[in-house]
């Protein structure tokens, strides 16, 4: 029976009612259902709806049903349209009129914004930590690879060396912000729906105040209207997974590329790798390509979000009901993917003679140039220099370390002996000692910081 | 024990496991796995890879394989990856050593790209026959409401009376585009992979023209690397499911907004209706605004997969399995969608006397200025001339059709008496007499080829 | 002459050199580029590698450029590849060998990020006060209507009365979500790239805290990597730009609905409004519709760098060039649309009779099952016995107001004369007194609050 | 002057005057509005509208308007709202009183739908032929390239040595199915909307089936409101332009990788190559990563109009103008990236020594598992035998083709000393010999029918 049976008693035909049902994905909201129906059972005995009496039977009763639930032993109906349904009406089966009252001055739509709220601010304590743990991989791989130096790329060719560490701790910060954007949606998500009925409030006294509280949120919302209507929370919780996805795609495909046989620099741990069905040499990086796969699913039900949502007037449509799937399979994917991304970031092994190996004599290139600056070559005329002798190198078919001091010279004479000394990393390197550079001492300094920013909150 | 054990002997970590396995969603294809193996297992016969023997006993594993996943008593093992690796895993339990020889010179890569291919030409057909009966109703409603007049729209506001039955139409030949899509679409998707191993064919002498007909294809791929990493299939399945869901959308729109108490032109059968938890007198039309936000959905995965898709180098990654869940989803969805569409259109009520009275007498000021240009005003002056009659009207407070003769040829002499036998529904949708238009002669043939189009294929 | 004209000059190719081109869009950087380039200056000559004579040439250069920039004169050559060769070409022309110094250790990367962040605060400060105007004029909607009274909807049906002012003062609140998410991005916003380099950071001993300062930023990039790769802030743009978009296309979308013949709620001034090529009545909400309209564009951009960005490995990759058009083309699109929509609000006619008029008595069921509830009946009880009136009613083609006290007593014997007291729609509103609810006194001091929220930063 | 300022004299408030004018985009329609209304001239003297005289007046202003459009002088006036207005206008100003008959009967949501499909037929011809421009290149290389083999890679690992031609092909097809799709989609593009007035159809007797022929239609649209409101094409032509730019996205990716330091497997040519502000020794592939990250607008765009789209009744809304920019915008970026493409692709130098020596030893793994096979021993084993053999050449250090023969013997007896000739890539490719595989053979049968294929239509 549906809880507006009274009102078209014909019942629906059999695929509209199972297009309709919801349970399929909001059962995952029983326990905030039950939670949210307790306190609202309290402050509904305080505004003269229930006797004290009936309080405790509702209580009970919802009490029962949560372990119901959580046990898998609760038998859903047919009928049950979703998840309110369902537990009301196993309510009044247990406890009989009393919770044929539950609902009293309440609506399914500022209870399934409420319940769908607890259920978020529940899951994102569990992804941020999840997150936390995997900055803190980060944090130890840093710390372990400190001094391993591999050539910087932009635009995927060798620019310039830098420390492994440095590197790392790029994605750490990146994850940071992370963390942060999922606080500051907190604030947002913490606002109550409850009280404010279909769309226009209650007209039983409850005290909302007390009522926020009691479930952990931070105020009632200020209008009804937009109570049951907003749903920014949503499009924010799958903005927040979006960026989060395309930080872990970049690295992943960062580390897919390191695991070629050409570029050698690291090897994944067996456990972290797949093979072939028809060919035996086969070690297939599948989970990196599946956490970059992966992001895109992710980011198609953030945009698919928005076209439905996009195209609604005013208040509740039942169009909003298809804001959960997308959400629960994008948190899913993400606590599928956290835990993975770690384990294989602890257990991949470095190549640091092969990093070493990679970097060509044109990686010195800014320090020439900078060499030249030191001596008074106004930049871009150093710049000038420096790409001259790349390209007089070039042609030579020599490496850029093996062109002469003569032919240095004849390009710009205020070079020296000394350039020489130039073509080794640790130098280029620790160089770049400004704040937030590459050099030892600055990274250190940065590794610091990034524990400090990760303990905190 | 996975297809490449022999490889990586350790085994995975248990989370990269559960994140790798595609069986929660792969096993669809089951059927069409064991049909693919069954014609492969014929050509690598015909190759001399099996013998006549050792045909017909994978012949007939393979066919109990398909009747254990048909009746649902196949059992799947933890270590099963894929719906490969378990079909393989059973023949060569229910078969021995020819089931270890049915892998010879297939992949996963050109096998699956085979199965999906098979379950997608299947799945067409089913959709293109889901399409035609919703087709089938809008054309017996187009016949059944014949000579229903209604205001035509444009930017909501009323614009020409219409015929019911050509606004109707006019869903039709949408969707008949739709199945012209996939009739198309259907060419490119028809193109068989099988035989062209991981990336680079096969070194056994494989007769992939005869493979390809076995299977239904017109026929193989001419290139093999494109064989295993050609997805446009993926998505123009999508595009086609992302029209035809707008097309949906759309017009349930208009429904939603038709059955409103302000318009008032239509009313759902209780059977696709619902009502509200907490407002007694409530029936909302819950299915056509679930029809209208899935569309939302299913243009998010479309987008999804675009994202994923677009970023991979050449050939075959990891990535590419990400491919079917959100094909099989959007799938499901359409044929939900599908018959409680035709089933809801077919058993709406009209209002006819509603519709009439909504006509709003400014809804005639075409025919007013066309009745001008027929007396030799130039159109510009003409639509001036009744612009300024409506101003006028509006000024008075009293409507168009009851604005005074005198005030009339006050603005334009040409106006005479007969200028108010144009209020008048009928002669409006009348007048629109050439091909396309309203008028109900040219609906009627419009019809009749509606008909014949919808016949054909 | 580009800035690498050393180690390429061959010369590209025409079209390839076309292709590579920003200076279509990014010449609206100019200003920024000038600003960073003036703080650079300072804090090179701080780190020996200008003198101070030099610093004065460079300081009076860059002048003389942002003039020449801000007044249209400046002449941007073929070969200027983007605003950052442009400025620094100029320079040069115009103080020689200084000019070429100014680059020293300085990266267009590091560069453009620092020249876009500075665009984008000085943006988001521009779209906070405009957003700030739109409220403002809902605020004061929300007074001079305030006591109106119309139905509120769910699914597009009656659902319960609701004043007027409650429903402008529901889309008050989601844009201070707006205004809220803007500022929580802006902390992200500020942080200084500067000082980074290509990627590793800088050789030269610039005081990057200063020049954060100077800049107006909050502090410098912590990790040069990131500095130069990170654009989660183009991202965060996009996002809070999209959910805008969906707000106002939402409010518009209900806009054109009770501007329909039909409803009747509104009436759009004439300066908002535009006409027909052909049909001489109409008056269309054309205003409104682009608002509706553009939030595809708005959301499709964000997708868009979503899947440009989501496809590349670390670091710098040029396909990062793309973040700026779309950023540029939805910042253009809200700056001409905030402003139209606050003049098209406050010029509205409202017709309250019309409003009015138009609530139908089945919208008072609920306070009918309340009634029933105050006197005891469990509400599930009274909901459905409220719907069997409701049922009945229609049933006798009545309306709900009609159906006589026996017929009500019949149903539930608690039903007594009082009960037609309830169809009146101030006291429907009136009664939904719990904070957030739509009557007048809870309205009024949500009111109050909105003004203050409002004032606030 | 508007169109419509009979009937709202007041006119526009300015800013949203600005939000409203399309010329800014549509002007670019103008030679087809004027093709569109010569021929509709001619339809409606038929008609009777014009007289012959009048016919000729409006054909020669039109033409006269076409010369000024093309030629840039045609001087548009700050009221024109877009460009029908502007054409009208300008006709009303060259020949008067005919000028203003021109428009009866037809509404610009005809004629804008008319003129947008004539300008994209235009369109896809040319696109087209860049298309195949761009496949002619890709077919050069693989006859310029024939013999030279790399490796093939899944998971960006190495798989089997191909034929660097076999690869250039593969992408070929995918360009094919883009020219396929094309062709398919022009038969729904070129049906006819004029004649279908705003909505209803037009009252004034035009043979629409002439004027169809007259523009290049293949026949006018069955009904009149599906003619002003189907968008189909627009989406149409999104998604192809989305399928191009992933196919091409594609490969620029794997371009950029083969053209990194650690691969070494091609050049770019200096032309289509850039360098660094700071980096003197940088040689970027900024046109590749241009085209990689274009892709994304271009998927964006499609995505932001099924957004905007999605949300609308039925028939025309205003919304629907947002149709155009961005078709533009993403055909003229087509039209900037394929002869870039082009030329880059047949300027780019090949080190087919470097793809020699990249093959690691591995890669011959399926071979010797075939090997086994072809010696009896059932596939599955054979995979695992050498999967054994790997792992121990793993665990010695030593690469796979230095495995002595005994190891090999004590994992499989099968194995004798012939084994050793399978390390050679040559005979790798050539086994592959089933159609459709990389083998010499097979690969210049499918050049030739590659070329048959190309020619065609």
């Amino acid at each position: 029976m549906k809880l507006w049976t009274g009102r078209l008693p014909g019942g629906m035909d059999a695929s509209a009612a199972r297009l309709n049902s919801s349970l399929g994905f909001d059962r995952r909201l029983g326990r905030w259902d039950v939670e949210g129906s307790k306190a609202r059972a309290k402050a509904i005995q305080q505004a003269g709806v229930l006797s004290p009496e009936e309080l405790n039977d509702v209580l009970r009763g919802l009490d029962q049903i949560g372990g119901e639930l959580e046990s898998g032993q609760f038998a859903f109906h047919e009928s049950d349209e979703d998840i309110h349904t369902a537990v009301e009406r196993r309510l009044t089966e247990l406890v009989g009129e009393p919770g044929q009252k539950l609902h009293t001055g309440r609506s399914r739509n500022d209870q399934v914004a409420t319940d769908f709220r607890l259920w978020m601010m529940d899951a994102s304590q569990r992804l941020s930590r999840e997150l936390k743990d995997l900055q803190e991989t980060l944090l130890n791989r840093a710390q372990t690879d400190f001094g391993v130096i591999l050539p910087g790329y932009t635009h995927l060719q060798q620019a310039q060396p830098i420390l492994l560490s440095h590197w790392w701790l790029s994605y750490f910060w990146a994850l940071q912000r992370d963390r942060e954007r999922l606080q500051d949606s907190l604030r947002r998500l913490k606002v109550l729906p409850l009280g404010s009925g279909a769309l226009a409030g209650t007209s039983f006294p409850i005290d909302r105040g007390s009522l926020s509280q009691e479930l952990g949120f931070d105020h009632p919302f200020p209008n009804s209207l937009d109570a049951v209507s907003d749903r920014d929370f949503v499009a924010e919780f799958h903005f927040w997974a979006s960026l989060v996805s395309v930080h872990l795609s970049r690295l992943a495909e960062t580390l897919i590329i390191h695991s070629t046989t050409e570029f050698g620099f690291i090897t994944l741990d067996d456990s972290y790798s797949t093979g072939s069905s028809l060919m035996p040499q086969k070690k297939n990086p599948d989970p990196l390509e599946l956490i970059r796969g992966k992001s895109g699913g992710i980011i198609g039900r953030m945009t698919g979000w928005f076209v439905t949502w996009k195209g609604l007037p005013s208040t509740y449509d039942k169009d909003l009901q298809e804001d959960k799937p997308g959400v629960f399979e994008t948190c899913d994917q993400l606590e599928a993917i956290l835990p993975v991304f770690s384990g294989l970031l602890a257990t991949l092994e470095i190549h640091e003679d092969q990093m070493k190996a990679a970097l060509a004599p044109g990686i010195y290139a800014t320090d020439l140039a900078d060499y030249l600056v030191k001596k008074g070559v106004p930049f871009r005329q150093a710049h000038s220099a420096v790409a001259q002798a790349v390209r007089k190198a070039e042609s030579l078919g020599i490496s850029l370390s093996m062109l002469p001091l003569n032919e240095w010279q004849s390009i710009a004479p205020a070079f020296s002996e000394d350039l020489f000394d130039l073509f080794d990393p640790r130098n280029a390197v620790d160089q770049r000692a400004a704040i937030g550079g590459t050099a030892r001492d600055a990274v250190q300094i940065q590794l610091t910081d990034a524990w400090k920013s990760w303990a905190m909150e």
